[in-house]
């Protein structure tokens, strides 16, 4: 595994996890699972166990690099790669190919989230290393398909053909959006669809060629650097390239695109964690189905609620059900769970009242 | 009005209204309604109309002596009277009787809680004057009573006798506690039931004659000290006092059974803000009838809710129906509001899991 390099992406803001996630300190840096530990780290955990510690990368917002550097302290500075704006996962993907192509031809990609649950790290591990090997003797773009277990309608699905099985990786035949309920449930039926991951693996070199020929402004964007990376000029130019990049998700600028995309269908008790329900469904619940983080938390009548509060704070509950309570410092948010994708409306009006500090 | 006493009690510790009312700070001591001033203060400020302010006395534990010598600066250092420990109203009326008996034989006293809304203050001051002007030249036991205006079963009742009005007074013919709502119903279609105010006014002589005669074990205890009030031992005799005393009210201690009791109806805008609901009911309200202490509280599909939290918190709620919503700094309650009585439960709940810090 010595040509596999992983990068972490962290720069998100974990706006949907609002008001436990804030923009000082979103989601991934969060022990949001009250595991002890952040998603970040359990991240980087996970991947110490794959590949030498020295071919991780954490990709991330610029003024995240403090908490990085705080939550693992045994990253040299290099390896914490900070982005000066938010640019979606293109241009991130392509920065971090072309800078560690130049410090190893060879070098092998594996993009992953920062933020997702794996119950089944073992699995886990089988699986990347499965996409490692197949990538290291193919030119194809490889994703991590999950086996849905239910109709889920807060992912993407993918679409495999089951009769190209290639070193257990699969032709992909469609990308599909969130879907409604009824074909979520078709979905699931079918067989052939899992849950995008958005974890993938590809040599440098084969998705510099997708950057090419799919986002050449992008490619063309950071090429232009080609004599600057991994040298003290790196920092100014990555600043001007990113000011005059697109905002665009190597999902829908390559993936949907390209047809050298393969997928490794898994189970590795994965999650993205990417609503309050979904967190819900990962945390240890009491005998009415509440789920509880907080020392100092009484309910009464009260079932199917996702609570979490400091834990110096008497919280008490009466009566409700099926809510989210989210008591910070200086934030509490009561929301009904079934309305959680109102959250981003809300977080929106509080930006129009001018109250910023309290995202 | 220069023989007429006020005693202003000021020594609950507004249990019914926690996480709001502390033990260190009940209550009365708080700009419950947010009018900018504390319910003791409005009360002050309505009594200093009526009598000289040297004759106005707050009735209080010794621990809150600070709080109301704050809040009420320009009192004198002996018109707060301190109380050692909690024994209902009963002790607390035969001491104040006692101690300004001493000082004005033909003392009237004017007894009257510190934490109840008047909302007509003009009225208020008229009947206080009738009841002493009649309690002058009469030696009974004047009571205030309220004309119901709903079926409230959360007050004490008072049936009268219509036929026997002097000076505004008429002759108590019943105390009744709190009925049931088909009583209530009852009581206010008979036009003959007051609301029992806990409002009372009396010569220091004739409720001294009531004790002697109704509570003669407290009388005794309290006339031990004929020596000692207004002088220097009285603080180490009430001391003593106090820790021999039974724990009784005033009005089942000697209204109930005296047969020189007289109510005055009255309507000033009167609730004893006893309970959540009640407060609510006098709270200024939104659209949805969301009664909102706090400046930045947002609510969003929410209605018929009693909302209160520090001014820089930020509040978002959502999707609740007649809740309780109290936000401190280290206590969250969410209650629904028909439940509140259950509040009550909930701190000895407390005080068993020796969480006693957050009472």
């Amino acid at each position: 595994m010595k040509h596999a390099y992983v990068a972490i992406m962290a720069g998100g803001i974990g706006s949907r996890f609002w008001p436990a996630s804030r923009e000082e300190t979103p989601k991934q840096f969060l022990d949001i699972l009250g595991t002890g530990q952040s998603l970040l780290k359990s991240t980087f955990d996970r991947f110490k166990k794959i590949v030498p510690l020295s071919n991780i990368y954490i990709l991330t917002n610029e003024r995240y690099r403090d908490l990085v550097k705080k939550q693992l302290p045994k990253l040299k500075d290099d390896q914490i790669i900070g982005e000066p704006m938010r640019r979606n996962t293109a241009p991130c993907v392509a920065y971090f190919a072309f800078k560690i192509q130049q410090l190893d031809p060879q070098a092998q990609l594996i993009i992953a989230p920062s933020d997702h649950l794996v119950l089944k790290p073992k699995e886990f591990r089988k699986t990347i290393k499965t996409a490692v090997y197949y990538t290291a003797g193919n030119d194809d773009l490889v994703t991590l398909g999950i086996r849905p277990v239910r109709p889920d309608t807060g992912y993407g699905y993918i679409q495999y053909l089951d009769d190209s099985e290639e070193g257990g990786t699969y032709r992909v035949k469609t990308f599909t959006e969130k879907p409604g309920l009824s074909l979520a449930k078709t979905f699931l039926e079918s067989g052939d669809f899992l849950w995008n991951s958005g974890i993938f693996i590809w040599k440098a070199k084969t998705i510099l060629e997708s950057f090419e020929k799919h986002l050449p402004e992008i490619y063309d964007n950071f090429f232009r650097g080609i004599d600057k990376y991994n040298s003290e000029k790196e920092a100014s130019f990555i600043k001007k390239a990113y000011s005059t990049c697109p905002n665009i998700s190597i999902d829908f600028g390559i993936m949907e695109k390209a047809n050298n995309v393969r997928v490794i269908p898994a189970s590795f008790g994965w999650s993205d964690l990417g609503t309050w329900s979904s967190l819900y469904e990962h945390y240890e619940k009491d005998y009415y189905s509440n789920a509880v983080s907080g020392k100092r938390v009484m309910v009464y009548d009260a079932a199917n609620c996702m609570v979490m509060a400091p834990d110096d704070k008497l919280v008490v509950l009466q009566g409700l059900d099926n809510y989210i309570i989210v008591d910070t410092e200086d934030v509490l948010l009561i929301f009904e769970k079934t309305e959680e994708q109102k959250i981003k409306e809300i977080t929106d009006d509080i930006k129009r009242k001018k109250l910023g500090k309290f995202l």
